[in-house]
């Protein structure tokens, strides 16, 4: 160690005899400054000197007078403090003015917090035991912890308790991992070199995991796989099918999706060259068939009207009594879900949109299976959840696909002669129709007069893409030729009809929300989820699955894991979800008189009739 | 049913269809009464009727009035609710006038408390759940036990969230089994047929349970074993050594308590025809070694001053982690300590003793291997721990013996022909000495002059009985042809050592204290211990044992078990106990002065100055 280290920000100085700790931070940019700008009055740049290369000079008489016993444990004024060698310098967080930390996710957005984890490392030297008083080993430890940082703590880990003797007796401090700033989950003789926590977003189909750092807030690494229950149902009602039908349903699928967490884990970890020791924490968000499938929580009664969930607010588990492979007392925290159809998912995109903090009526939409939808502002926000089904998802569409290589995402038509043109995820050969591309292709049809306001084929339209199928009317897009597999790329009467269904489902379910705000105009639209971020929001308005006068929107990319992540990196953020779980109004579509009449009128492509001039 | 069940009292009445539930309740002298003495105005005689046989006559007006919602969930008013049937009513505790329960302890002790056993059985009806608001199953249940019981509870057993929508489903209500008023920890269909919970004092030598039934404070059994680590060393001392020594030993022991532990569980519920699953709590005492080592806490500095114990405030853990077979969500609670050498056996027999209550200053003493001694009254407590050695538990002493049949415990020596009469236990043939055996031979021969202040035989004595045995002189006090193995039965000038060795720790001891009480005259004594319950007052007196101003005195039996039952039947004690261990000071011998000095002057026998004369 040649360098002094900023804790929690990992940012390096070079100890110089000359500067304080004050005014290295201070070139660093680092949130530590004190009251008094430097003048050695106001005591509030406190540091903890965690570890030394070599002597530390002895506290100075104002270190004492304003610090007292602390300078025992190492609380130092940063102001005071000139270090000749190299040292580990924690931050202490009362210190005024830290900044937000800004995290880049996946997405390309930025995510603004403050960082709090929900694990941090203490480092501490406990006294020598007495006669008296005869205190414990760790009602010592808990004491110094008391003194040095002001944390009242628990040490209840029997795992902890059983090796606190050795640990304590094999060098002269320790580090107490803390988590919540209540309980002591890991004893090391040594500073552990890297503290990492795991956020996880459980889809229905792909699962995401995101690797930190927790001393910094740097993503390590991030990872996605398949849903290993796809191949017991696609979706989440066939899944709770599954259960229903067999006895080790449950048992079976919780077991799969745990081994697929721990596989994401174990590659996280290596492919960040850390220990699995060193993870911390997990946080774990999805739908709600998600959540109890990985909690191996009974979802039979998810299946029927009123879909009851077992459980609904947050819960910490230790990971290990869920199965998860990490330190084996770290705990995985679940968020709250709203319902049986608004998952912990929703609550975390919310919570990473700041849905909760806009000063506009917002409309913040997750289109999946299951098309999410909660419309309001700061004040109020009512959710709805429609059944959309799998068609955005590229689901019962003949040439559907997921958003991988190859698949269409974009499609242009010209006018008069019909020539189609179009766009593939990395440029491959195209091999089927992604949600996107599904949209885009419907909607230019719709344009070019192909498609009718009621979703019927136009006769009149003269073309040979336009053609009589097997299972009736087609519309070829591609030609075999130029194809992945060597067979036309086309969208039949029946695809059409899916996407009807789809979006009169989400039609509706927008509509029946607007009515519960009186009119008022909706300002703008947040769009989470994959599918968001690809989507061509002109295209999208064209068949009217958004309103039309929306003019400012945002896509948020993967919102449920952007929440998961917050709540990762702060714990403060898991307080602000239970209020977005507990404070959120839900409308029930199917009790709604008006849903049906809505709906009916969703299935209709209202546009069609504005660009019927054109043919 | 066709009685009515009053609990948590477990007395049952007769439904007439005339008499109102407070009538009956009143007959039965139970605390169930209103501040308006049946006028039906204050609205406390509040009562949960959990299960009727028949339909229940409808809540009156003035119930309505008074109770509102809450009649739904079954509360109802003892003076308005008149049954026919029989059902099972839980009389709330908030209801003024509890009385104190009185227990009778194995020694004939009583025991007063309110029961508030740690885990009590709550029933409830839930809520069917609603589309809105969509509340999942555990927060209906909280919720409706909220409502009726104005408790709330924390419910995240992983298990017991597993198994609840199921059997939130089976019946009407269910019964959640709640611990300290704050965790759920079971969840019943029916209403539990019993509800238990096993006390545990664990000794050096000897291991006592006592099964309680917690519904109504019975003592259902008492069982006592052999503690199964004698064999790898009679002493703690010698345990902690076997635990140095060998990797594993630590483990070893601890398998063997544990199993010996769940033994006396599996007998004390097959004589009491309970099942396992309806054992919900334990108790653990003991002194502090033999805490670490059914706890499994690395026992290694015990072993050496200042003998820093790894942990000294109470703890719970989930029984099963300590690996005790009792219902699966049970808690062990295990009570503080003190210090290396005064352990929770310590605590548990102050709280039983209600030493910490007295207005006198009481003498406390704890007599085994090592004599616990602890001088005070209501306003301070000190304690202090004395290496008396295993003189006065038979141990070192050439035919020393356990207090088991056929020990001596009492000795006469005629004046002049020095005949010896004794008395052993259950009048079997005499096999040895007991510690009260020990002390009354001794005893006697200092009074009648045998023994010489020093501690020598007085050659001057002129019996067959004084002869020169191999290992030097010797008192004969049974001739072989009287004894149960047919050898003589005797005391050596070596077993007289080892009196005097033991008597002069606990001599020095009680002096010591008493310094610290400026020469306050100590005004009663306490003695606790099976050992307490044999020993002669004037026996111990004349070898100095016990100071000779003392006149009152209490013999207190098993007090380190009645302590542990106190706090299994009422959670309340628990605070308690942990006031005690905070409270009160340590006074560290080997660290005074004036020990060394004490400790020689304790090793005479004073009094055979007095009886000189006798011969």
């Amino acid at each position: 160690m040649t360098s002094i280290i900023f804790y929690p920000y990992g940012k390096e100085a070079h100890p110089d005899g000359r500067q304080s700790l004050l005014q290295l931070a201070g070139n660093l940019n680092l949130p530590l400054q004190g009251l008094c700008r430097g003048r050695k009055k106001c005591g509030k740049c406190r540091v903890v000197i965690e570890a030394g290369d070599g002597p530390l000079p002895p506290p100075t008489d104002r270190e004492r007078d304003i610090l007292g016993d602390q300078t025992d444990q190492g609380v130092r004024l940063a102001c005071e403090t000139v270090l000749t060698d190299g040292a580990h310098v924690r931050i202490l967080e009362e210190s005024p003015g830290q900044k937000p930390l800004i995290l880049t996710a996946q997405s390309g957005q930025k995510l603004y917090l403050k960082l709090a984890p929900p694990v941090e490392a203490f480092y501490v030297e406990i006294p020598e035991p007495l006669l008296n008083p005869p205190l414990g080993d760790a009602e010592r430890l808990l004491a110094a912890l008391e003194s040095t940082y002001d944390l009242s703590l628990r040490l209840t880990d029997l795992h902890l308790l059983r090796i606190l003797p050795r640990t304590l007796r094999t060098s002269k401090g320790l580090t107490a991992l803390v988590r919540n700033r209540d309980e002591i989950i890991g004893l090391n003789p040594e500073k552990p070199s890297s503290l990492c926590g795991m956020a996880f977003d459980i889809g229905t189909t792909t699962v995401v995991g995101y690797l930190f750092d927790l001393f910094n807030g740097r993503e390590l690494a991030v990872l996605s796989a398949l849903n290993p229950q796809v191949p017991f149902g696609v979706d989440v009602i066939s899944r709770l099918s599954y259960c229903r039908e067999n006895p080790e349903g449950l048992e079976k699928l919780r077991l799969l999706i745990l081994q697929c967490l721990n596989d994401l884990i174990t590659e996280a970890a290596d492919s960040a060259k850390i220990d699995l020791n060193h993870i911390v924490e997990v946080t774990l968000v999805g739908n709600t068939v998600m959540h109890h499938l990985w909690t191996g929580l009974d979802p039979a009664f998810l299946a029927a009207s009123p879909y009851p969930p077992v459980l609904q607010r947050h819960q910490d588990f230790k990971a290990g009594e869920l199965g998860l492979h990490i330190h084996p007392s770290g705990y995985a925290h679940l968020l709250p879900l709203k319902a049986g159809f608004v998952g912990s998912d929703i609550i975390a995109g919310i919570l990473a949109s700041r849905l909760h903090k806009q000063k506009r009526l917002t409309l913040f939409m997750d289109l999946g299976t299951n098309g999410e939808i909660v419309l309001g502002h700061k004040d109020r926000l009512i959710c709805c959840s429609t059944a959309a089904g799998p068609a955005f998802e590229g689901g019962h569409i003949r040439h559907g696909m997921r958003a991988a290589q190859g698949a269409i995402d974009r499609v242009k038509i010209e006018p008069g002669n019909f020539d189609v043109h179009w766009r593939t995820i990395h440029e491959a050969p195209p091999a089927g129709l992604c949600g996107s591309g599904i949209i885009s292709a419907v909607a230019e049809m719709v344009r070019r007069g192909i498609l009718l306001a009621n979703g019927h084929f136009n006769p009149e339209v003269n073309s040979r893409r336009l053609r009589n199928g097997s299972h009736g009317p087609e519309f070829v897009l591609v030609w075999a030729e130029e194809t992945a597999h060597g067979q036309d790329i086309l969208l039949t009467k029946k695809d059409v009809s899916e996407v009807q269904l789809a979006k009169a489902a989400i039609f509706a379910g927008i509509e029946l929300l607007r009515g519960k705000w009186g009119g008022e105009p909706v300002q703008q639209l947040f769009l989470a989820g994959a599918f968001g971020n690809y989507i061509d929001l002109e295209d999208a308005v064209t068949i009217d699955l958004i309103p039309k006068e929306l003019k400012r929107w945002v896509m948020l990319g993967n919102a449920a894991g952007s929440g998961a992540c917050l709540t990762l990196l702060n714990r403060n953020k898991r307080k602000e979800a239970d209020r977005i779980a507990r404070n959120m109004g839900v409308l029930e579509l199917a009790a709604q008189p008006r849903f049906q009449e809505l709906f009916v009128s969703g299935l209709f492509f209202r546009s069609a009739l504005d660009y019927s001039d054109n043919y």
